[in-house]
């Protein structure tokens, strides 16, 4: 070793020691006399000085050629400093340098290694490695370790076995779209790269392993939203002979033990809310729930009134929020604006103000007060509240109604980034009509079980079949979802009927696994959980990309290595492929 | 959950209970007034008993249908058993069932599932869920969870975090074939999977991470050799401010560690050997130390006594095999043939055998018996040995006698799987000549570091510059390797210079590495161990393929998901890639 200790290591109790330290060098501080360094490395700082006069001069002319981030190795003797720092563990002490080595130089680096830099996003990316110094993304990596560490710990004493699964697979047509990777003894056939290793932990299931595990990555060739990555890592687990419970006590526990290992932080049993509870409630199936403003639904209140825009609405929903009947005239224009915005797409908003003695609102003319009083009350408002009102199409005032109960709570202050709120989202519907291909399709995917209570409504009614699926949310993130899925043959034949596929089509699709079916399946179930956006949630952030090593850009392009890129024609002449632009 | 305990748990102490087991039906024997079920998981086999008369004759109906491999519910009371079973850990005792539940059905398996099958290696890889519920290869994954979870204990332990890096890369031009993926937003432009982390977590120390590990896939589109997946598991790691010994005796610990918890085996130090002794003394630089049997050059003493053979070789080589003196004609036949096999293409294979006081030789006109005992002596070889002769050109002749020491290994009942010899060769070359193409090629990769007494020698005589480069080799398989880096630019460049780069075409394949290397770039190194082998090995197998869950057949094809497949042309399309067979 190149070191005895440590950059974060050396405590007053090893005054006088001689240590040899190795680090890249923070700051340099020259007062005439003395000169401090900050040596830095990923375990923390530690000050080095120099004393003109009493440090021999070699190492003092060393030093005034040494810049920032240059690597070097000094040698000496820990001192008690005069001057302590109680900011950084090692503030107690320093180091009296006596031999100094220069292990490598730097150049400048382009932005500031400091919490906060002065770089700008793109030149972070491209200079991934010098981002990676700076202390907030360095301990979201840490954090990144100790929450695998946890998992699998956890995972590992619950009898779960991590067991790898392929990466290069077969294609599919449904689902989200494959990267494929063309194969070269194969001519003219491509590999495809594993949207989640779903199709395989099933298989384990049928190999009887009974509880499966893996941190994995996956891969999603899309279309970036903002804050998606082309490859992303899950916590994927199955589980055999067990019911919907199993799963949720399962993993309700595990997040339990990450909270409580990373952050202190005990919950009580997470609450259950049913999909059609959610929408009702928050207008979305990932409600924030670390704060109330629940919607109320006032159709019947307010519908009939003569107020043109709710009489021709289908629905009409209103949240009541609090100490909110001070809103400016230009705070409630901004949120007009925020729900007209194209992405939400309302006409406008309505308001009920709910101050001091005094009910007054943006329809006044078409309602008199006790019926304002009476929505109000419906709406459980107290005095000092805003009741805003959104109405129109069903489906779509929901969702603009959770868009403004977040940006809402966001402007309360009631959505803070310390606070956690976890919950079940359950009893899904099992299937989605599309009006476009007038098709049922799986809401989670063909696999997945309808309710056993439900299966009579298969072919009656099928929109109400309720599926044995779950969401886990906190904070209003969808951290992870699963379900039981089908382990029968008949079961599975039925619910391709019921989405139209034909017998042939489906053995084309899904044949392999249709056949392991037949062999003696268990009754199993799982769960994928998102760990990119697990770490950022735990961490504190909104960004994922801050949790990944070697993040890509909106783009997919990794800005440090500059992938993709071009090949060369011999590779792909190999490859049996040409390029068609 | 469907059970209250697993099939392997019950005990003597569990007599009376009510318990729930579930299962599969491994099988099942009716004896007129008693049926038996052994009932299956993954934790062990149980036996459910049901008594004609006593148990309810609707579950015996039930039980008439069942087959094997059959998945079932059973509920009963725990019972002593008349005549007990050593042989499994729940032989005292069995279920007296009293409800009855069949989950699901199963088709006939196409092969036994017993631990000797009477399935072909391809119909087990069509059927691998079927393959995996047969207790050799369930136990090798389990094996394999097991040392994964200790693999990361002990690294976690010593500091290391594990950082996960990307798998869609840039491809480079040096080195292996890579698979790549055609990028859709890219138009043109391809992704490459990784080979291994190799520059990520150089980076990663550059970012100051200090010591980095990941259990992580890599793939080599490479023209499959027996016993080689197009995907593998290694295990990556990399450490800043050390030297190779820090690296030697980190991982020797791991390996320490690795043996003493799965197979309770507590190694010595490991030996060091360097390259050129290996090459010496075994013939290979993956020498099988698990027994002696070294080369002696004995080329001084046999050339020169008009025997042409000998006197027409570049080099001749003898080793001493032990107990072998009384080997039949027809043995050495057989030893003649293989090394005149073409893969190894020996000319011939001469011999001494010194058998009680008597010594004759394959070429005994040639040479007295005073000459022949001056040979034994040489070869340090004892009554009852037979020396085999090889002579030829040195490299050719050299990798024969190792071929031929290790097929005399197997012979002699010298090689047991249960029997484990690691060592570290050590002092790689660090540059090979290529006749060919008429460079230097870098014998590890070209960001190995020279060892520091040897860098005057790049110059003037590059042949013999020794690297900062070693393998850890077990049983004769090279289970991994590494190296310290080199880590200034002003060495990295020399180093290109002397592999023949120009400095457009090293900044072109290397670049973003190369800046890397400018902004303070600490001393560091790592090595890889091959996970899948080592799992083999340690598993006393030779095939890696049983070790793997889902692993590729020898044309790199998944028989059970049958990839790689076709792809649609709007897949194509959507890629701007044509298919050009």
């Amino acid at each position: 070793m190149l070191r005895t200790h440590h950059c974060g290591e050396l405590r007053l109790k090893d005054v006088n020691k001689e240590v040899t330290l190795c680090g890249w060098v923070q700051r340099k501080r020259d007062k005439g006399n003395i000169i401090w360094i900050d040596l830095r490395d990923r375990f923390g700082i530690t000050q080095l000085t120099f004393e003109k006069n009493k440090t021999e001069q070699k190492i003092i002319d060393l030093v005034d050629s040494i810049g920032r981030e240059y690597v070097i190795q000094a040698k000496g003797i820990v001192v008690e400093r005069e001057s302590k720092n109680p900011k950084i563990p090692t503030g107690e002490i320093e180091i009296r340098v006596t031999e100094l080595t220069i292990l490598n130089t730097s150049l400048t680096p382009p932005f500031t290694i400091e919490d906060n830099t002065d770089g700008g996003e793109e030149l972070r990316m491209k200079y991934r490695y010098l981002d990676l110094r700076r202390n907030p993304i360095k301990d979201n990596l840490i954090l990144r370790h100790r929450l695998a560490k946890e998992t699998r710990y956890y995972l590992n004493e619950h009898g779960f076995l991590e067991i790898e699964t392929p990466f290069l697979i077969k294609s599919t047509p449904e689902g989200a779209r494959d990267f494929v990777v063309p194969s070269r003894l194969h001519p003219g056939e491509f590999y495809a790269l594993p949207q989640s290793p779903q199709t395989f932990k099933q298989l384990l299931m049928v190999a009887g392993f009974d509880r499966y595990y893996q941190i994995v990555r996956c891969f999603r060739d899309e279309d970036l939203r903002a804050d998606r990555q082309p490859e992303f890592t899950q916590i994927d687990c199955e589980m055999s002979f067990i019911e919907q419970d199993d799963v949720l006590q399962m993993f309700e526990g595990l997040i339990k033990h990450l909270f409580k290992s990373e952050k202190g932080i005990e919950f009580d049993t997470f609450p259950r809310v049913s999909y059609q509870e959610a929408i009702e409630k928050y207008g979305t199936d990932k409600p924030d729930i670390r704060f109330g403003m629940t919607i109320n639904n006032i159709t019947h209140l307010a519908k009939g009134k003569n107020f043109q825009v709710f009489d021709n609405s289908e629905i009409i929903l209103a949240i009541s929020a609090p100490n909110a009947s001070n809103f400016t005239r230009k705070q409630i224009d901004e949120l007009t604006e925020f729900v007209k915005r194209p992405q939400i797409g309302m006409g406008g908003l309505a308001y009920i103000r709910f101050a001091e003695q005094e009910i007054k609102s943006s329809f006044d003319k078409f309602f008199t007060t006790d019926q304002l009083i009476e929505i109000a009350n419906y709406c459980q408002a107290k005095e000092g509240e805003i009741i805003f009102i959104l109405s129109g199409n069903k489906k779509k005032t929901y969702k603009a109604m959770s868009e403004l109960r977040l940006e809402l709570g966001n402007r309360l202050g009631l959505r803070n980034n310390n606070t956690f709120a976890p919950l079940w989202v359950i009893d899904f519907p099992l299937l989605e009509w599309d009006d476009e291909t007038k098709r049922y399709y799986a809401m989670h995917h063909p696999f997945t079980s309808p309710k056993p209570e439900d299966i009579s409504l298969l072919t009656t009614n099928p929109d109400k079949v309720r599926a044995n699926a779950y969401d886990l949310v906190i904070n209003g993130i969808e951290i992870g979802g699963g379900s039981i899925r089908i382990h029968t043959k008949e079961l599975q034949q039925k619910i391709f009927n019921v989405l139209g596929f034909t017998q042939d089509e489906a053995n084309k699709q899904f044949g392999f696994l249709m056949h392991a079916f037949e062999f003696g399946t268990p009754p199993h179930g799982g769960i994928a959980l998102g760990f990119d956006r697990l770490c950022a949630l735990i961490g504190g952030s909104e960004s994922i990309r801050d949790f990944i090593a070697f993040p890509k850009n909106q783009a997919a392009r990794d800005m440090m290595i500059d992938a993709p890129s071009n090949i060369s024609t011999e590779q792909l002449n190999e490859l049996h492929i040409e390029i068609k632009l």
